[in-house]
């Protein structure tokens, strides 16, 4: 098979009739969509969102999160009945939508018109107990491995992952806690808005989750990780960022917890970064400790925290910006422009 | 009239089913076109992006500019084929584009599909001269105003100015090196892409040229500024702000030479920067500090330092994106989501 290098993608966008670099980021992104899809004249086809929902166990006692569990359903018909900023965002700029019941603590009825695969009505709380076990882990990250394959069926090759489950940014602290060996305090952040007070509460807590894990002590796997604090919905998307890999897909990496789902990833199969494309800096406190960690240098900073595949939706039109200027732009010799005449 | 506040428009977004906040610079782009407008329920109507383009009689020397001065005339003919940049970006977001010929060195045909406007063949190289008469900057001003005015006529609200003249660079970084009382040093920068000699010539160049019009020893207007030192595209440029000022339009500002035509328009009526929102951050030299000058945060920093108008092409669905979920997002109360419970 012939391999596209990006020697030869950015020679192409050099004889375009622009000064040399002068789109910047644009053409970083034409090489490496070129690259991922291994083509001088690569496409955006069909771009997805999958949201994944679930439910933490440790939500339930209200300490680590300011929304009550039940928020998570709710959000839910909310996603479907399209009123979420997500459903707007993808509405508009024609990126399809898809919702996952990974795990909420609600009974959906089978006809509502999400992907149903739920493992269980939320996660274990993890302060005493691990947050489900490893068959779970397995199960949840093989789940997301078919959803993926579904949507590939569908002809898109472009995809972004967001995620709703309150509780779930303790969950990702927890994660990048232990994989990139900080502090909690330098991962844990407000979420959907702890004041002072609240946060301290929450630093806390999952301080003595960190102790009773051994989570600072020890080394554990991806599944072992998941396993101990995990949840549904971080576990089924590290299964989907591994196939998203496989199948050569451009994958859009969201906020805080796509990013945590992406250590996960990493840890199985760390090549999983190179499709990667990073669409914003979260507010949420330890994102930018993440992105730094990844070397990533995000498209968009808009000081959004909001989750939901957002971000990702946002700098999906950008992404295909620059594909279309790779394509469709004309040359200086197609277009009878003067060259630079000296650099 | 009823006045739309800040504050009622804020209220609006609070509704929204996502924590309060969470969606950082897109609820303050929602909230300021709601005031431009004066609506709760705002819309981005027919987008246009404007480009001006002409030529500087300073670029016939080729001592301040890599590209020869042709390659003014040749990128209009390429936008009118469609194959620049620009072209590219307005077609796949639905913006409408607009060329106008303020003064290029070259005899378009009068059935050429833009917008004919004339002033001259380009300014007089301003190293030993004025570059125009106060009567052809006024005359700029005026035609811009008149072109603006068509532009609303079709039903459009939003506006980005874009431009195109080998050589404006220099011009800009002039006006910013006058109204910013910085060295020139700090002011001029790579253009399309000089190197580190080419770059110092321009700035020993501009530097002459600051002494000859004692840029750095007398206040001048900004009509007495455009005589001097300006360009064509920049003297209609800053019709063009005024009057979209007056016509309460969304004003996105691209990069190095629309902020510095905003400068200039900003010292005949400075309540201008009210309807703008700046695009991005270019990677020319000087337009950060500009930015800082006017205490603007930019939407986009994607190292891009083209002109055209492409920033505010790229920023503009993200505008529109703000004022969508502005108007279409759920509220608590109809998607019944339980509001957060203390923060």
């Amino acid at each position: 098979m012939k391999i596209v290098s990006s020697e030869q993608l950015q020679h192409k966008i050099d004889q375009k009739t622009k000064p040399r670099g002068s789109l910047g980021m644009l053409e970083c992104l034409a090489v490496k969509v070129g690259l991922i899809q291994n083509n001088l004249v690569p496409a955006i086809i069909n771009p997805h969102i999958l949201i994944i929902a679930a439910d933490h166990g440790i939500a339930t006692a209200n300490l680590v999160n300011n929304y009550p569990q039940e928020v998570t359903a709710q959000m839910v018909n909310n996603f479907v009945k399209g009123g979420g900023a997500i459903n707007i965002i993808c509405r508009h700029s024609t990126i399809a939508l898809a919702i996952v019941d990974a795990g909420v603590n609600a009974d959906f009825e089978e006809n509502m018109p999400i992907i149903h695969a739920k493992i269980r009505k939320g996660t274990t709380d993890y302060r005493q107990d691990n947050a489900m076990s490893i068959e779970e882990v397995n199960q949840a990250m093989e789940l997301g491995k078919a959803i993926l394959n579904d949507i590939v069926d569908t002809g898109c090759n472009t995809i972004g992952f967001g995620e709703m489950g309150i509780g779930n940014t303790s969950s990702a602290a927890l994660i990048m806690h232990h994989i990139l060996k900080l502090p909690v305090a330098d991962c844990a952040g407000r979420g959907a808005g702890a004041n002072d007070e609240q946060l301290q509460l929450k630093i806390n807590i999952l301080q003595q989750v960190s102790e009773f894990h051994e989570l600072a002590l020890k080394d554990f796997n991806a599944v072992e990780l998941l396993s101990k604090i995990g949840g549904f919905e971080i576990a089924m998307m590290t299964g989907t960022y591994l196939e998203a890999y496989q199948q050569n897909m451009v994958i859009v990496v969201d906020g805080f917890i796509a990013t945590a789902a992406l250590l996960l990833a990493m840890q199985i199969n760390s090549k999983v970064l190179d499709n990667c494309i990073f669409a914003h800096t979260s507010k949420e406190n330890g994102h930018t400790k993440m992105l730094e960690y990844l070397n990533a240098s995000p498209l968009l900073e808009l000081n959004m925290r909001l989750g939901e595949g957002t971000g990702a939706a946002l700098a999906i039109p950008i992404i295909q910006s620059s594909v279309h200027l790779l394509n469709e732009m004309a040359s200086f010799e197609s277009a009878h422009v003067t060259e630079m005449t000296s650099a």
